[in-house]
């Protein structure tokens, strides 16, 4: 584990994506090899044993396979090697057996996804408790006045629980591709020297089904040794996702400012506080779901980069692959981990959002007001007026509602008890409401099928 | 259009692209916009025709709205002031429901939708011009023996129609990938100022529904201001589709070595051959597809880098989607072209591909040679046996059959009639063959789907 | 000019980089060709002038290029055609010397080349003017106290002169990376067919020079058309650069916050303000360098990604080059025009920039204290005591310093006067007003430096 | 050391980028600090031993770090808890004076540049390895034919040397950059919470001399804590380095192809050669370099991505960089490694590439011949002259040189002997040697220039 890891990754997504799980995986693809050939009497009944014995990870001298792995160019050689050797010293029989028909290739692409499907349900489960605490802010919140903010400056009124659902339905898309483009994915390589099976003869197909289902697998159309865009379209979907966590993170962060302090991350033995400025609620969760927000789309370019592989075997591109995946997938999911400890622990300022809302002396609702005069003036109009109200209210320092009901302009079509009304925040809400309530039942439609499937 | 649309882009797409479309598209979002709102009663029906008359791209001056979009920060505002300008010069009334509790987001992002909507028809009808094509490859040159070229080098036999089944089945793949990101990622954008149509207060349902109706675009459960995922869903689609086309081209761009020479794009007036150098093939094609392969990355990595937008609406993610994603759009079909345009126009000269396996005096076939032994002598053996063999072969300069032929070692295993049985190229291609088989089949399937449903 | 061309470039910039400027620059390139030949004797003399009336953009049929390039691979080859013939309606002796000895890469690099050479001067200029606005601001409010921010929580003082010189200090060495890649990059590239210059045998050397005399360009060791590496370095400080306008925009952006309110842009006719929400105050001009921030890290991995290009010639790499180099400058260009209007329009709030200070209640300044006890009683017990009273501070609604003025562990180090100075902001800011002034006397520097060589 | 840091990195660089590096770097930042105190008086001399002692990576646990660091938010945070425990078992008081008036961020950034500054002579070492051989090459190969290659397709006539002289003279031009970068960017970071250094008040400027002197870094002219442009430079440096170490693996391997076989890397013990396939020769080397050239561009990307900073402390751009710019190095170290090694080891077959040039008949001279006579009759109809005789050659399979001399049209400006003159390869290469040593030349000045100031 290195230093940075707990950090930045998820610990049970990490340990599917170490080096050790990597090596297993390589070596699960071979035992599962030896089975499906046994099945169909390649190779004797007998040698399946020594081969499986052999094939645990931890047997293997980890310096010495780094070693040969850098000149050979890749791991599947010197792993196969030390394999054969170990099955050799105790079956020398079976080790003629080991690897039979198989490419390197086959061996470390089915391993990786054998990985990245150990490794993703960790994942999801981390996106799918950011979706749960969501959906409770949603709902708890579902009626809490707070700014809307564009551009950064304060715009109309929308309810803290409009702004989670936003969360909260990107998130559960978010899943659901990265579920859909796992299922498409995560399916057998296995083609040989150059993607025909030549060396199986007529067993090839059976063998390739035996061997897809061991590993419990789909079994694709062809091989897919040169056409990368299954792991592309896994590694956009992680893209996306970490980009929708980042949303999210960002504005944790925003709303979390000394001068918005909206929320907060409750701090932590350890986190976000600072000995030295104790006044201080550092969104820890929230950076690390942003730095891995800046760099999930570089690795994603990184992986539609090297797609253009050479004819039946990439040159570089294939090997991109190998430390990139695994490294978008353990960010990604160490991202996801963050925004949910973030929802978990998020305190929730109401006042605090109360009060934000007053900074303007009222001006946030003009919009409102504007519009309820259209109706009556046409827009043009309308905007005219209560914008002269709005630069008096700002440079007699008074608020709006004060300005409005003296103004003969607005009160010959407003009754000052209209004007309040358009200034509550309740009346400007329903729809927004209506959204979080659309947002929650389709989540709970999302959560109802998983249950039905599982993913 | 810009001198370099016609090389690296499409004229249908293009046009559904351009600035005119741009102008025209939010336009028609304004028109619907007030046809719904008169649905609902909200705008006096009398009010739409004049709204609808001055929606007219054309009508509007081109460097005015550019220089006041440069100060607005976005194109909506000036094209709302010159439409709401326009309308009140022959009907004052309606001007005042021009945009009515819209704001410049959605005319902005729904407008894109329309014309990303538009466009990839078009798009997707070149990758289906590709993929006949290459189903006729695949289908003719099922049994075209060919080099396998893993890293570069010779490795052991295909078909050429197996390599071209790949190109198809990730091409059908893409296809299917964009065809639905599409179809979920291209609904309505309607929120309002800040997301929760205040502004339209009871009626803001009707007229969503009424807009999205008009429209023909799926309604979402609630606005995606702040969320770009769909988007970037789109974006990641078009990435992966142009890897893939970029694959191809690079398969192409290999395969048309002066070399090699196993294929080549027909030359055409104009088109890939040089006064200076008549020997040239230039394979202008593929350089096109390649180009796109390179910019595509960096441009969905623009887009995912985006996504972490500030609140209610983003400041600088968003804006950067305005370009960055039609630029997208039209590059991967620049590629699909391209690379229809290749495989339309391609000569297969089959006996180049003959004589390349020739090169390496029969060292291609040793692997098949090998396994036959192996099940005799076991793998480690047969592989040292039949190393000898070669390493005689390459030194002696003679065809690896006469070796093998001479060698005792060999022979007490496999007749002569066996080996040459083993080096008859059609022995090993039987599940090639099936792949190519499986191949054309999926994608008669997915072609009968689409014929159902239509995209 | 594209609808968004004002918006995200700037005026100047755009023009050199327009179609029109690019098919100047190839022209031009092949007059200096004519003229340089001439020199030596290749071409007659009295062939130059025909060719150089020939040379003029205005005179060719753009869509008759852009259909011909889309069949020819690049511009050059049918616009070398157009001037031939061009040529040869009134001089055909002279339509022999056209493009005499020089391939397509040759005038579509050099006339790039050109291009960027004409184009940089504006986007520098824009740099120096956000860099002359800056240093106005760092000299202004050298010791205008600030908060300090970090993970967006309010820290400890700083200044916003040293705010400001630090975006002055990075745009400073951005315009001097910028400016010193321009001087090494932008260099001749001739090289004939494969790099050779073959076809003009001996005279290869003295044309060369010739042309790179005319061009006013250096002339390389050799040419360059497979190595990308001096654009790929321009492209980077491009990068680079906006980077750094992107930090100043989101500093600016964060700062203009409804909640924050410490600077805004002030509101121009047309921009920044809302009709229907008058108390906005958006910052444009800091969204549109953010975007271009958002997009240059994708153009510029485009360019690298592009780098390993084929042999003499690249196929896909350098074609990705023609579009992405220019979109870059016109980014990078919009941004520094973007900021420099931001800086030069900045409305500072002194007053809300104090006011914001005494949010935390004292808090930001507890560091101060903690150093001073800490020089008694050493860092960690000098902590939990400041601690200890921040605590009691906000749960109390008070003011820190008046908890510290009554807790007998920090008057027994620290007399009331003793606290009361160390929370004084100007005892903390002395260094910071020298880190101020160091940056405003290299700045300078750099100026002068500048005023000597000129760029 | 994880499994593929060997295949894909360099031992030394991974060895200063190793965990271990940064924990110790970081610990040698707080030393120097505390001795650069000490030499002020504010820390008492009889301190510094204890913390020096105590600062020994080896001491701390890594696991409880990693964990403490993951809920911080950075490393310095656990690290200075764990000094300052070390020290305080030994030596209370001293413990009082462990990370006195630093940041986080200054010992993070700070150990960084320690990292790189220690980690790139060994890269440059390799560089350097792989000019050296590549020098080699350029020299002994300066005159020997090869065909120029561009579009993938055989072009005119280069030398070997010159291709290699096009390779040296990027490398040169990367290594220079890259040290420039270095010597720029490597500079201390010392600023304290906000960057003011208010807690070290008057001795600030003393505390930030002894510092960067101690550390034998420059000092700069203010913090850069949110100003990453150095880093990005750097970044920038090292990406495209590797898209020039790509370009060169992307031509050995192209040039090693089985079709083309001009070169080749020597085959090792493990490395390069297949039991199964005995006659490949697969360009691992190449593999490595053309892996890193597709990283490094989203590598580099996410670290310009991340330059826009939030105020004094980044949230997200900075915590990404931790992880990526020493990948980034590591990659470059790697190719570095990969092409010096593929250089060294290289084969070269000047038969094979003289026969290559027979393929076409020698309608690779025709652009030659055509030269000499639009000497005679115009580049146009020389061209159409040289056109048909190259047509007539390609359809009666006969040399080109043969039609040309039976062809009235040529004869009567070209005798044979000029015809064959022109055809010899000799006659058209002198620009091209004389490209070679005016690279060998000022490669030899970059050797010397660093033999003086050494980097």
């Amino acid at each position: 584990m290195s230093l940075y890891e707990r950090l930045f990754g998820e610990p049970t997504v990490a340990a599917h994506l170490s080096d050790d799980a990597r090596l297993q995986a390589m070596l699960d693809v071979e035992v599962a090899l030896a089975e499906a050939q046994a099945a169909v009497g390649i190779v004797p009944a007998s040698c399946v044993d020594p081969i499986r014995d052999a094939a645990r990870a931890d047997r293997y001298d980890r310096g010495a396979l780094a070693r040969e792995a850098a000149l050979a160019g890749n791991l599947a050689i010197p792993l196969v090697h030390h394999l054969t050797r170990a099955v050799a010293s105790t079956h020398p029989d079976a080790s003629r057996y080991v690897h039979l028909g198989a490419t390197s290739q086959d061996i470390i692409d089915t391993g990786l996804v054998l990985q990245l499907k150990a490794a993703l349900p960790a994942l999801l489960a981390q996106v799918d408790r950011a979706a749960t605490h969501a959906a409770g802010h949603a709902r708890r919140h579902r009626s809490t006045p707070q700014a809307g903010r564009t551009w950064l400056q304060q715009a109309t009124l929308i309810t803290f629980g409009l702004k989670v659902a936003g969360w909260l339905d990107a998130l559960d898309r978010g899943r659901r591709h990265l579920a859909g483009a796992a299922s498409q994915s995560l399916v057998l390589q296995f083609g040989g020297a150059s993607g025909t099976l030549a060396a199986l003869g007529a067993d090839a197909a059976a063998v390739s089904r035996g061997l897809a289902e061991r590993l419990q697998l789909a079994l694709p159309a062809m091989p897919w040794h040169a056409h990368r865009d299954r792991l592309a379209h896994l590694a956009c979907a992680l893209g996306v996702l970490t980009g929708t966590l980042g949303k999210i993170a960002r504005d944790l962060a925003l709303l979390s400012q000394t001068e918005v302090a909206e929320v907060y991350e409750a701090p932590r033995e350890g986190r976000g506080s600072s000995s030295t400025m104790p006044h201080k609620r550092n969104p820890v969760s929230a950076a690390v779901a942003l730095a891995a927000s800046v760099r999930a789309p570089g690795l994603v370019a990184s992986v539609l980069a090297g797609m253009p592989q050479e004819h039946e075997r990439g040159l570089g591109g294939w090997h991109a692959e190998w430390e990139v995946v695994p490294e978008l997938v353990l960010l990604t999911a160490g991202a996801a981990r963050s925004v949910a400890d973030a929802l978990e622990n998020l305190v929730v300022d109401v006042a605090r959002m109360s009060s934000n809302l007053a900074i303007t002396k009222g001006l946030i609702h003009s919009e409102a007001v504007a519009v309820e005069l259209a109706r009556h003036i046409g827009k043009p109009a309308a905007h005219a007026l209560v914008d002269t109200c709005c630069r008096r209210a700002v440079s007699e320092g008074r608020l709006l509602v004060n300005v409005l009901v003296e103004d003969a302009g607005v009160t010959r079509f407003l009754t000052p008890d209209a004007i309040n009304a358009r200034l509550l925040p309740e009346a400007s809400l329903r729809q927004g409401e209506a959204f979080v309530d659309a947002v929650l039942a389709a989540w709970k439609r999302s959560e109802e099928r998983r249950g039905e499937h599982d993913t």
